[in-house]
């Protein structure tokens, strides 16, 4: 999986994408695209001219080419160009940005005023379809994703499908796109997914860590000037039974001190892979001058950030299921079908949590202060901890307002965790640059729990339990029944 | 390169292996063959019984089945069957059983009367042919090794060639050999190696780690109670500058104490693969109940062990070369030839450093007091420290004893380390449990220096400068001229 073709393509389209307004409709318009699509083999080399762009000829992007249709130069839906304090210049290549987190960042990025491209294989919608689940909302192809937003805002992002896997691939699209950042969301994100058997821990343990390595190799061979933003996780650290530290502790023992790495205890092994990932960026910062920020990610909730609420063919994915879906997420989709909240245990388990509009915010703090050079620098990205038990009284309670009736069920545990433990990680280093946090409010919690009665009818509630069992998983591959 | 055909093979030979008496002279005895080899899509899993062994019938050892010429039962060469307290039951896999310290191990668990099976792709010989680079002792092939073993002692090895990436492969050697331990030398183990290019870095951790991942994944298949024998480097902990510990640090904080993994601080792609296979293991140990010993060695130097003594078949490989030659058999080649020693950098670098025969011993230690299930222990395998400087000293005063003139120079370094530093590593755990140090003493260093001047005219000295450089490396495939 990790090798599937890579293509370019160029996008002409004559219609244009209206500005979104209630209530939600499938927009009926359908967009008359032509594609031309070329394989990694000769991907873009030859349009390039040594060292320079050469947009307006590159058959890469996935832009509106239609200048009889072409977007107003302004934004048109509330776009406030000035806010934020980017360079314009800065080119930010976002890959797996057709995913959860990289969907809205790169929308969000692109209306700061940074010229994004999106690196993506689309393989998270292959998983979906290999494992038959599907995300709550509709979502839109990434070709429409970006040529909605070309006419509603009149920017474009370019597209660069393949896999980062694909050394070939990866070079012609930073020759191609010379980004002063790259935004890595581009993993297999799913620690359940890396524990339903062997062969899907091996993928992400191999897509993730050798991905990572390319994308260190290309920075270093083709920009080393480029601010790597790396997505880790806050599961990382696992539950240690002291205070968790932003990536590195000072320790004083049998006399002497020094500042190390902060011990890790991962416990999947897609957490692990991002351990891994985090040591090899560690690495090249010391040996070769990389400069990277590594965001250790809590857990994300909600879907809807300024940018995505702007038309239903931006809409972000939501996962519920049991493999994909988090916490608080899967909870409101529980209640508002009436399965009751399933808690893994003593539902002691606490873990740092954000809104995903923190996440865009996180991000672009990170890029506007980057890393200086051969600086490997760690962030807890997160707003707030909560227990699961707390995040299911709050979800009963908002819920009871709506006027749910909402119960909820402790089963098995199937991850090999801690379920009451101490548990108190620092976040101070981005508020301190500047992050104004969405703290879950009740009023927050109503919004999002209309929000998943809204699609309710599109929940296949055979999806909301938990399948893949830590302790149980095997060998050998596991197929699944329709 | 991970996915090398794997093969099986039975051989038949009929002509014995004579025990080795100086001086060395290589055996001209041509030793008849017949070899059987089949693709690993069908290994031998028609020769197996459920459950059951078939030794008598299986293909898949390189075994002397010629009753006329069988050697005694008895050992002929001065091998003790009774040392050592290890169970004659236990059956060890030692997985990368053609390399420097994996071919020693073999024979020396053999002796000691564990069944041994021997897994090994061969690919380290592949380097070898790659780079250009060769032994600097004459070594045989593995079969040629097994044969005259099993000639000289009556002892058999059995033989699985393929590579442990290929889980089909690893599934059936399991099934097969039903192991009791697992050595695990099966790793590309060069630092300099992995930082040839991007290809080389990244077949590094891919090899190494999804290998360790299969391994871990059989024994969870197929031999629960395994017990798994890791080799990791005492490079994964870099230089902090507080004491190293074996594995763990007790850490209090801010009022709270945790006894946590040990911060790594790994410097090169190769290094940093063995902190992930560390990390993997510690997680499959809590998950799975997997029991693990990770034997985090030291340097290892010197070539002769009481087996491979035995006869010219049986020597060990000797690297002195830039890529895969380490610190102190590098001092000894080049103070053979009468080439300066190479110091990189100031020299005040500082390692745990071991005698292979200690090498032997301590994996034979760790396979007799077993970790228990569950169990992640990490033992410092290593003897003695020295600085690069004090070797260079040692070796020159060894030098000057033979009437050698060795002179030393200091040549740039090629990697990224602290060349003046604070070193103090603990590893008192296989001391406690029995090891006996063979201390590095002025009659070994004479005895190593002789070996080398014996074999002084294979040295080509064009390999011994380091030819990769950690800040230069590229992204590019780097070749080699002949």
């Amino acid at each position: 999986m990790a090798h599937l073709l890579s293509t370019s393509c160029s996008i002409n389209f004559s219609s244009g994408c209206r500005p979104y307004t209630k209530p939600l409709i499938q927009d009926s318009l359908v967009l008359p695209t032509s594609l031309t699509f070329q394989t990694s083999k000769t991907p873009f080399g030859r349009l390039l001219l040594h060292g320079g762009r050469s947009q307006s000829t590159c058959t890469v992007h996935a832009t509106t080419l239609s200048p009889s249709r072409e977007a107003p130069k302004e934004p048109s839906y509330g776009v406030n160009e000035s806010s934020g304090g980017a360079p314009k210049s800065q080119r930010v290549m976002v890959i797996g940005g057709d995913g959860y987190c990289g969907w809205a960042t790169a929308l969000h990025l692109s209306k700061k005023g940074y010229e994004v491209a999106i690196v993506d294989s689309l393989v998270r919608r292959l998983f979906d379809h290999q494992l038959g689940l599907d995300s709550l909302t509709p979502i839109s192809s990434i070709h429409d994703r970006i040529r909605c937003w070309k006419s509603l805002t009149g920017k474009s992002i370019e597209l660069y499908i393949g896999d980062v896997c694909d050394f070939e691939f990866l070079s012609e699209a930073f020759k191609s796109f010379e980004p002063d950042s790259v935004v890595h969301f581009g993993e297999q994100r799913s620690a359940p997914y890396s524990m339903i058997d062997r062969s899907r821990a091996v993928f992400t343990q191999q897509n993730n860590v050798m991905g990572t390595l390319n994308v260190l190799f290309a920075i270093k061979e083709f920009r080393e000037e480029c601010h790597l933003v790396k997505l880790g996780t806050m599961g990382e650290y696992g539950t240690p039974n002291i205070d968790i530290e932003e990536g590195y502790i000072t320790i004083t023992h049998n006399g002497r001190t020094d500042t190390l790495p902060y011990p890790k205890q991962a416990s999947s092994f897609y957490h692990l892979s991002k351990v891994h990932d985090s040591n090899n960026i560690a690495f090249t910062c010391k040996a070769w001058g990389i400069r990277a920020t590594d965001l250790n990610q809590g857990v994300v909730y909600g879907v809807r950030t300024d940018e995505t609420e702007m038309h239903e063919k931006l809409s972000n994915r939501f996962d519920y299921d049991g493999v994909f879906g988090t916490a608080l997420n899967r909870f409101c989709v529980q209640a508002a079908v009436g399965h009751p909240l399933t808690v893994y245990g003593k539902g002691g388990q606490t873990r740092g949590y954000l809104d995903i509009r923190d996440t865009v915010q996180c991000v672009e703090i990170a890029i506007a202060n980057p890393a200086k050079a051969g600086e490997f620098r760690v962030f807890n990205q997160f707003t707030e901890q909560f227990s699961v038990n707390e995040l299911a009284a709050l979800v009963t309670k908002a819920g009871e307002k709506l006027g749910l009736d909402v119960q909820t069920t402790s089963v098995p545990n199937p991850r090999v965790e801690a379920e009451e433990h101490y548990y108190n990680a620092k976040h101070t280093k981005l508020i301190e640059l500047g992050l104004k946090p969405h703290l879950l409010s009740d009023s927050l919690l109503d919004s999002l729990l209309n929000f998943t009665i809204k699609y309710k009818d599109r929940v296949d509630t055979k999806q909301i339990m938990p399948s893949v069992s830590w302790r149980k998983m095997g060998a050998k591959p596991r197929t699944v029944t329709a």
